[in-house]
């Protein structure tokens, strides 16, 4: 069962009708893809508000500065795409003003150094009425050697890999994580990747999205799935790894060949974890440390 | 005296190291450019908030929609770039659900398709406390032909003109106006601009802008300013046409000649009246009616 938020954004691509030539890749994805002198420049944007995606009790105004680049960067590498550029606007509490934005600034500027993707320019605005932070981000990439990689061309038969650990992010990680720009670089020029896109709403919700959009179902080994150990600290560690979102980790699908040479070529820091395969049958099943299986609930993130 | 939105844009081009072989435009004119395959890919972002850009008491959500993307295409216009796609992002305040982001959709698709300028993807989140309809629009263009015309490049001398009238625009005007994107390309097509951008805060704070960019002062004539119907309903229509803002007409500075050359070749239906010229002196002068002359007040929007 898709969340509301899914059945919208496909009614979307249905009013969409974009000429492929143009743009080969629309709404649905990580990124759209524009058609310009023979190559393709890619756009993503992302909103982020108070009380959602932070809070500023526990959050800096730097770190809700480096969060909103680092979420568009992480559909930058979901994608094996190249950050150049960010256009970044905010909508300020009453009561804002300078000062605060030099703090946001350094935040997005520590992203921008980092990601090499500085900031091009931008737009600031405040609510007359009460109303929370917003910030938005809009980062434009490169393809980065091959083609940007699809979540919607993963193969039955596919092995499952997920970089990094999941789960637990809610307790800190989600104002620091580092989107995996380089990694997607390096694991697409060591193996052909089917299919890619980045964890953002649980690794359930996108796992299920990638499989809707490549007409596949998945196995998950539940042993397998490399969980944090900011997980641990949740009652349900499994379920925090499955469903708590905001881990910016690649999740990705190759062919076992494909996944044995990556492997062997890999070397960390970031670990590269194999847990599942990608099957014919439609449905999404996850397979129990005792052997029972279940079929896995969509318990992510649902914007909507 | 330059308000406090003038005052950080300022201070962040200062932090920005861009190197201009790959940025030949940045922080501060109406779109940042990215060197891409021997071209510039142009990107422009506009936030836009319920009781600041629009009233949902008085403006429908499909209006909304429309203005949105009409702000960003305003952007394209205003450097004669042709828009070649969006990407929207929206936080909707509690309580709405598909049923409005299908109005929201529907005035997206309006602009999206009289400008040619379609949807790509976007971004939907939704407040948890109270928060107010906000909707971001981020849009990329391409050259026009000619490169992109800056806001700073005016000449002492150059003559100063606008498209269309000024004024009144919070009457109405602001939910359904026309970025003036062909209008742009048709006057960049007849004559040579040496500067370009629209009038989005007002025409006494957008001209100062323009004058501080490109090192000049101007004097503007009172009497020359088209004043639009919708203003005279104001209590001072020429303060509504300096100072009212969302005009989203065009603000351009070319030689005498040029000028001479545009107003001979150019035929409606929207007008372009000159208003006055571009000086060495670094102040703005208004030339009133009765031959008296008075600083020009920068009285347009400061969003901070």
């Amino acid at each position: 069962m898709s969340g509301d938020e899914d059945i919208i954004t496909a009614w979307f691509a249905r009013q969409s009708k974009l000429s492929a030539n143009d743009y080969s890749i629309g709404i649905g994805d990580d990124m759209a893809a524009i058609h310009f002198r023979g190559g393709d420049i890619l756009v993503t944007t992302d909103m982020l508000i108070e009380g959602v995606h932070f809070d500023l009790q526990s959050a800096s105004l730097h770190q809700v500065g480096y969060k909103a680049m680092a979420v568009s960067l992480s559909d930058c590498a979901a994608m094996a795409t190249v950050p150049v550029g960010a256009v970044v606007a905010v909508a300020l509490p009453k009561g804002y003003g300078q000062k605060e934005l030099k703090e946001l600034h350094g935040g997005i500027n520590d992203a921008a150094v980092k990601y090499s993707c500085p900031l091009l320019g931008g737009d600031i605005t405040k609510w007359k009425a009460t109303g929370g932070l917003c910030i938005n981000s809009t980062i434009t990439s490169r393809g980065g050697g091959g083609a940007p990689v699809l979540r919607s061309q993963a193969n039955s038969g596919d092995v499952i890999c997920v970089t990094g650990q999941l789960g637990g992010s809610g307790l800190g990680r989600h104002l620091n994580f580092e989107p995996r720009v380089k990694e997607a670089l390096r694991i697409t020029g060591l193996a052909k990747l089917n299919a890619m896109m980045d964890i953002s709403d649980g690794l359930s919700t996108d796992l299920s999205r990638m499989c809707k959009a490549s007409g596949v179902g998945a196995i998950i080994e539940a042993a397998q799935i490399p969980i944090s150990q900011a997980a641990q600290k949740r009652e349900d560690p499994l379920d925090s790894a499955l469903n708590e979102g905001e881990d910016f980790e690649l999740l990705f699908s190759l062919s076992a060949a494909q996944c044995q040479k990556l492997q062997h070529l890999w070397s960390g820091p970031v670990e590269i974890t194999q847990i599942g395969q990608m099957t014919k049958n439609a449905e999404i099943v996850l397979k129990k440390a005792d052997g029972s299986s279940e079929p896995l609930r969509q318990g992510g993130w649902d914007h909507l």
